[in-house]
């Protein structure tokens, strides 16, 4: 091998993925053996890995530019869970053979979300494999502010981002009409809520994003907790679309186990009301108060005052998701 | 799902990969959506993402505790490359079925090897899907100090860290006498020479870590640096083990094409040679010294005097990986 005869594995790292970058705190970029990275003084680093398997986390169907945006939408999802502000990422690739052409819708879909949240790639890994995108994220909060899982307090008022319910519908739908079209863009494309996030910082009591299904993750961060609640199948934040597509009693199920959502879901004590109510303003998606932290810890969905009870939910290990 | 009842994805992951830890600057390790990190002020951040995969990376038969040495060492080797000091990982693990016995094997071999570094696992994502184990690490540096692979310079000695071609050798091998046995541990469980590459921070002028072979590692560095060489072929450093295996000629074609080395190749201005023979002393590998950096931006090996024809190197898109 000489400079003038890479191997491909360089050439298409060398063609989609360096750019040179006067991004904030990158030393080094892609280019050597790792990454040289400065964080200010006062931040404490947030890092988090998503994985995301063709055929496990995306159907074959799914455009490379999709693929793309989904490799770092996930992860962004993480960071915006700390209320951290994303600066520095990773790839992994892993190609069934190096098509140019797919790799360059990858790379632009990536760098769309990348750009539009002002984090660098600093690094990666491109090698031939099955179909897999491997993402590490860095982000940074000042030091102590992290917004945990772990920190929710009974009496807390447990709120949610967005409309769940969408993707999983999207995922499932013929995309035939307006309403599938929005359905399918929202499991396509999902919006990682950093802004909301990195604004949570100092009003949520605690955080966790919506990946698995609002139920599961929302007892995530109770259990983490060590609180219960009580909750209100009627206040589920449910789109037009979902409602259209799968109807009222449909929509409640996928809202609460669909999954793919990467929503954010926090509580908030009763003394930061106000700034929460402030701060929704300025958010661009809707925000849903679904119920309160209790003592007892007891997860209770309730309709019309009615105990519910929640379908089981998604599993990475259950067939379901290899579709 | 309630917390009696995890999914059989959070059972595993807190089964094997959560432990209580007091390392260096973990602020929140495995379990919240991100781990928070903090570094100490004056250090610069030094992060690698390697991915492995099944029948690309190492064959079926690897042992699962042998997969788990390799995910972390083929990562730990970036940041000796760097001078960096280790730190942190993270992991996404995709597996084709939740086998706790395999995952312990995995878990054991790598946290072996992150003990024996200094290295926390602070995060990670475990998926069902084809076997790969992708890891992200985190190292420091003094600010400034890291050693990258673009600052050789005409006139400087160019060494190897170890022997290479054992592991290519291991691979192919049958295992039936004593220097198989040697060869395919060098292949199964390659060691990242982190003291050597934290040592060499100040006295080497360039870095790579060997992955892909000799040859191919140390011409993207010169190239990097704009330089050339004059190498010489009869200086190789070759075991006993490998030349009674393969024999003295095909001994040196793995040497400089076979890969998965894991070793060190850097180069060191000619004022920096006696703090290296200093150096030496104290490492417990071979340090050879296989050539110089030459303004003309060939790289020319020799035998005898005559130059040597290097034969193609190894490309991870390239089927001869998939065995």
């Amino acid at each position: 091998m000489s400079p003038d005869n890479p191997l491909p594995e360089f050439d298409l790292i060398n063609r989609f993925f360096t750019r040179t970058t006067d991004d904030k705190g990158v030393v080094l970029g892609v280019g050597d053996d790792a990454a040289v990275l400065s964080a200010e003084p006062g931040t404490e680093l947030v890092v988090a890995t998503d994985v995301i398997v063709e055929q496990i986390h995306f159907p074959a169907y799914t455009p490379p530019h999709a693929v793309g945006h989904r490799a770092l939408a996930v992860n962004l999802s993480d960071l915006a869970a700390m209320g951290a502000e994303p600066r520095w990422a990773t790839l992994a690739l892993s190609l069934p053979e190096a098509d140019p052409a797919w790799v360059e819708q990858f790379a632009t879909g990536f760098f769309a979300l990348a750009d539009a949240h002002n984090i660098a790639l600093v690094g990666g890994d491109t090698v031939a494999g099955p179909l897999f995108a491997s993402v590490t994220v860095h982000g940074v909060v000042p030091a102590g502010e992290a917004v945990l899982r772990s920190t929710a307090s009974d009496g807390d008022g447990i709120y949610v981002t967005g409309c769940t319910g969408d993707a999983v519908a999207g995922r499932l739908c013929e995309g035939t009409n307006d309403n599938d079209h929005y359905l399918a863009a929202r499991f396509l494309y999902p919006a990682p809520r950093v802004a909301q996030g990195r604004a949570l910082r100092g009003v949520a009591s605690a955080m966790i994003d919506v990946s698995d299904g609002l139920h599961a993750d929302l007892t995530h961060m109770l259990s983490a907790s060590g609180v219960g609640a009580e909750l209100d199948i009627n206040a589920l934040p449910l789109s037009e679309e979902l409602i259209a597509s799968a109807g009222e009693r449909e929509a409640a199920t996928f809202a609460l186990t669909g999954g793919d959502d990467y929503e954010l879901c926090f509580t908030v004590p009763p003394e930061q009301e106000p700034a929460l109510q402030s701060l929704s303003d300025s958010f661009d998606c809707p925000l849903t108060r679904i119920g309160t932290c209790t003592e007892d810890r007891a997860v209770n969905w309730r309709e019309d005052g009615k105990l519910f009870a929640v379908p089981a939910g998604y599993s990475h290990f259950e067939t379901e998701g290899a579709d």
